[in-house]
This record gives C-alpha cells, sequence and structure tokens, in this order.
C-alpha cells in the first residue's frame, strides 16, 4: 500500500502471452522497435486517439524523461504542483529548466485554469498536468481540462498529460481532446493492469510526425522495450473489459474501509474523498503526528506499508501519509485495524 | 544473422527463473532499483571487478546514454572508430558533442594507441572503447588495452569501455584493470546468454561513490530495470560456465564454415579472422558488388538475414556486410550455400 502498485488477481491472458512469448525464445531477438503488432493500436484504441504517433518507454517515466530533455533548456519553467510526482521534477532540473509548484494541497485540490494563468511567466514553457493526482488521488474535470488546455494554448506551452492513473477514473478528459497539436500523453501500464515491474509505457504525441522526430532525437531506448512486458501489456488492453471493473470495485470498497478507520482518528482526515486513483493521502497535520513516524510503525509493527508524504511534497510533506488501495480486501482491512491503533500509541 | 543475437538454445535455468517469477506475480511490484539480491554482486564477479559500483539499466546502450549525457558538453570530442555501433555516437551528438571517428578498417583493425594519440586535441574528453569490435570482430591485446588506459590517464579523459562482446573473447581484458579511476564499463546480457529481448545490461563505474553519483543525476530509469529480466540475467550468470563453451564452440564451427563460403567467391575476404565477437565482416569491395544488395538477395531469396555495412559505418559501410553467428548451425549452412549463389548472380 506503498508504491501505488496492484497486487489484486493477474488476468490469466496476461499470465498466458508471457509464458507463450518466453516458450517461443521472443526475448533472443531485439525487440522491434515499433512493439509488437497490435501493442501500438490498442494504446491509441485505449485513449481514443487514434492517428496519434506512439513511443513505447520503460515505463510512462521514461517518455517524461525524453519529453523533458527533448524540449526543456535552460531558464525554462514548468508550470506544475505541490504535491507532485517530484522524480518528474527532477527531469525538468536535469535539463536546466524550474518546476514551479503550484500549492493545490487545498480545495479545490487540482490545478485550476485561474491558479496556473496566475503563475505562468514568460519563462514557461511546459505545463505538468498529472491527472489523476499522485498522491491526492484528485481529478480533473471535463471544464478544468479544458480550462487548462486553452491556457496552455493562449501561452503557447507543451502541455504535458500524464495519465498513469487514468483507468480508476471513469470520467477521465484526456487535455488532447482540447489541444491535440502540443499536448504528448504519458501513459502507463503500471497501475490498472499490475504490471509496474514489467516497466512499460508509452508516449504519445500529435499525429504528423513533426513532434515525434523531435522526441526521437533524444530516444533513450532506440533498441527496443523488453518483448515480455510488451506482450504482457498487450493482453492487459485486450482483456481490460474483463478485468478493469473488478479492479474498480476493489478500490471503492477498500477506500471506503480506509475511510471508516481514519473517521476514528481524532484530527485524521481525508481531503480528497472518493478518490479518482488508486491511493489517496490521509491528513494527519491536526493529529500532532509525524507522517514518517506513523509509516515505520505501521510498517514495522503491523506490516503495513504507507509512504509519508515527504515524497511528494517539499510544503506539504510533513502532513500525510498516503495509502494505496489497489490489494486484496484483505490487506485494506490490516490498515484499518493497524492505523487506528498506531495513531493512539503515537498520540499518547 | 543480422543483429548480433544468440538463437543458440537457452539454458534452462534461465527459462525456470523466468517462469518462477511470473508465477510469483514479482511484476506486480516496481523493481528493487538496486536489483533483484545477487544480480550486482553476480555481474561484478563474472567482471572480476569487485567494490566497484553498478547501474543497472534497460540494456547496455540505456548506460551509454547516461554516461554521455552526464560527463559530454558542448564542443567535447569523443575519440572513437570507423566502423563502430553508431547509435552511441548518436547520443554523444545528443550532448552537441562530436565522435571522432579514427579509420580502423585497415590492420590491425583496433584503434592502437598510437592512432589514439595522433587524434586527440584540447577538445577530446572521452574515449569509446568497444571490445571487441562491433563489426569487425576484432578485439584489443592486453598490450593494446594497457596503451589505450595509458593515452586516456595523461590526457585526463573518460574512458568508456563497451564490452557487450566479452563473452566470445576469452583472452578478454578490461580496461579498468589499467585505468580503473575514470573507467566506466557498459555491460550487457543480450549476446553471451541471449537475452536482446530482454533489454537488460549495466554501467559499472569506480568504486567510492562519487563517479556513480555524477552518473546518476542523469538517470533515465529510476524506477528501476524490467524484473523479469533481471531474473532471467542473474540465472545467466549462475549457469554460464554451463553454457558458455558450448556457445563458443558454435561460434568456432559457424565462422569456419562461413569463410569456406566466403572463399569460394572471387574477390570476397574476411578482414578479421577469427573473430573475437559473434561476427565478423565480409569485404566486398574487390567483387564490384553492393552490400546492400547483397544483403536484399540473401533475405528475399534465400531468406538469410544479414547487415549491410552502412549500418555501422559511414565510410566503409559500402564495402562490406556483417554476418553473425550466434546461430544454429544450420543456418550458418544455409548462409553458406546462399552467399556464393547469391554472389555468382549479382556478378554477372
Amino acid at each position: 500500500m506503498s508504491q501505488n502498485t496492484n497486487t489484486l488477481p493477474v488476468h490469466p491472458a496476461i499470465l498466458e502471452a508471457i509464458r507463450r512469448s518466453v516458450d517461443e525464445r521472443e526475448f533472443n531477438l531485439y525487440p522491434r522497435k515499433a512493439g509488437v503488432p497490435g501493442l501500438v493500436e490498442a494504446i491509441l484504441e485505449d485513449l481514443g486517439l487514434e492517428g496519434f504517433d506512439v513511443l513505447l518507454t520503460n515505463g510512462g517515466i521514461e517518455g517524461e524523461y525524453i519529453a523533458t530533455r527533448s524540449l526543456l533548456g535552460p531558464g525554462n519553467e514548468v508550470l506544475s504542483t505541490d504535491p507532485s510526482f517530484l522524480p518528474i521534477h527532477d527531469q525538468v532540473a536535469m535539463s536546466e529548466a524550474k518546476a514551479v509548484e503550484v500549492d493545490i494541497y487545498r480545495k479545490p485540490y487540482v490545478l485550476t485554469p485561474e491558479w496556473a494563468n496566475a503563475s505562468i511567466t514568460p519563462a514557461t514553457k511546459m505545463l505538468l498536468l498529472i491527472d489523476p493526482n499522485n498522491p491526492l488521488g484528485s481529478s480533473y474535470t471535463r471544464d478544468q481540462v479544458r480550462g487548462l488546455s486553452d491556457v496552455a494554448r493562449d501561452r503557447d506551452l507543451w502541455l504535458l498529460n500524464d495519465v498513469t492513473y487514468r483507468d480508476f477514473n471513469k470520467g477521465h478528459v484526456l487535455a488532447s481532446a482540447f489541444y491535440p497539436e502540443q499536448t504528448l500523453t504519458s501513459y502507463s501500464f503500471s497501475k490498472g493492469p499490475g504490471l509496474a515491474g514489467m516497466r512499460i509505457g508509452a508516449l504519445v504525441a500529435p499525429p504528423g510526425g513533426t513532434v515525434m522526430k523531435a522526441l526521437r532525437r533524444f530516444d533513450t531506448n532506440v533498441l527496443g522495450v523488453n518483448v515480455l512486458a510488451q506482450r504482457a501489456a498487450l493482453a492487459a488492453l485486450q482483456t481490460k473489459k474483463e478485468w478493469l471493473p473488478e479492479v474498480r470495485k476493489t478500490c471503492e470498497l477498500n477506500q471506503a474501509a480506509i475511510r471508516r478507520a481514519v473517521e476514528k482518528v481524532d484530527g485524521a482526515s481525508l481531503p480528497v474523498y472518493p478518490s479518482n486513483a488508486n491511493m489517496f493521502v490521509v491528513d494527519l497535520s491536526e493529529t500532532g503526528v509525524n507522517p514518517e513516524t506513523v509509516e515505520e510503525r505501521l510498517l514495522f509493527d503491523h506490516l503495513v506499508h504507507t509512504r509519508a508524504g515527504s515524497y511528494l511534497s517539499r510544503r506539504h510533506g510533513g502532513k500525510f501519509l498516503r495509502v494505496s488501495f489497489t490489494v486484496p480486501e484483505s490487506d485494506a482491512k490490516r490498515f484499518a485495524s493497524a492505523f487506528p491503533a498506531v495513531m493512539e500509541t503515537l498520540a499518547k
């Protein structure tokens, strides 16, 4: 419950696809750079972005590495948020650019178009839109995505749309729906189908080849992406209708169980509920207890893995614990019984 | 026979390690960034570089991407060769540095310390030593490696030692033996154990942490490397004594069979024989036949895959065909019967 990974049962077709590829020794050869037949098409169909260009990557984060190296330079600013997935901000810094972190640890817990406009400067080159947001579990409405797309267009920004947690949000809206010409979509197989250890994702660019050509100048994996990961990813998309409803249902039940546990603790609260991702944050600021201590005690005394906020927020990291819930219901129940017990001990 | 891949039988322990990991759903979780237990130690033991720092990468080439981005800047020169594995030169260019290609398509078919010295300028920052060389199959003697290490030390250069084909060279000598303080070793699992489609390798840096820290500033894969690839790699190292002699033996037999076929063709020759890699080049310059045409005819008329030299040499690419031979003996025999037939047709 600490890595936003998914340990729910894996669809048998995914296992079968991996095993078949192993049996056929497909891994003896370099993977096709364009991907196993059908994979790119399946990704585009899943996104509803037919005709867009796709670069398969070693996890979604590799596409963001390539995008930031390709499109940013010294002194550029990237409009982002706090909290955020900070490894992307590290990538921004590698290009000697700077992530400007708009505080969204306050209602409505997303980057509003108004806040975005207020933080843009002449140096702004890119808008990073992580939707749903990790760690908050908040997501953007159609109007908010349209509004941010308009902001990006007005200022001629790149819009990097990280949709890693999209599968958990029934009403997800892509920025490419409004601003296809300069939106890059960062896509991952780590969360919905549970393939985090496979390290496979994709970077999706506008049709026409020009943007993809610019990105490929800095391609980190010209020899292709692990072929077993590709086979697993393709099988996951082909069977998505069979596994996704169950995954979402479990998320719903688990977050409800966690909520009931949080409600038992004076001062603990859930800023965002329900979450539209597979995680949310438990705010502890009113309890006077340090989240790092809670993380430690949950782990060492109860074998419950969570993550203190410092990994995800420079400003607010001391206030919250991130808990993810794409886990068997027994795990969520273990958290639900451990959390109030730990908090009682620490509050003494 | 076109990609230097290895389609010889895979050791059962490698298959078993992958299957066990799949059965255990290890891929649900992010890989440990430090690697599965034992893998880093096994790599260092294989190299005889105990105590060095290791970064696991998505194939050897990713380590070179990280090294070139970390250590090179605008105007820097990298001393390299022609022929060479040109995708690394592309990486050099990404940092606005320049690969200086010393002509080694002439005896002794390696970069001698004298040639290296003659091509160094004040802008030289790195020496790229691919040993054994792809595509020539030539390798460096102990004296040559020591000599190049001395050159690098005298000029305070980084030495990037690409040892992708090391398994095929019984007498291989690492540059780290002479110049540990500024040598980076690029290591791959693609060739010897046949894991090209797994995309796993490593970048090995001097002990002490300082160099690795500089490299990690530009790490492309902070969330780790595919866990099935790691399991396969570990099993490959653990069983290396069992599979390597057989692989080398096949290489010996296959290249002898190919040589006999080349000798039948007027004007065709093998600049380097025997090869200390799993490939060599067939020189066609005296035949008047274009290697690209030979590649096409071998493929379309005989289903034999080879690669024309233009992929590996700007200057000499029009002169040779690269043929690799970590393939079943039946494949080598198919080449041996097809090549003279194709050449006879084209020479008419």
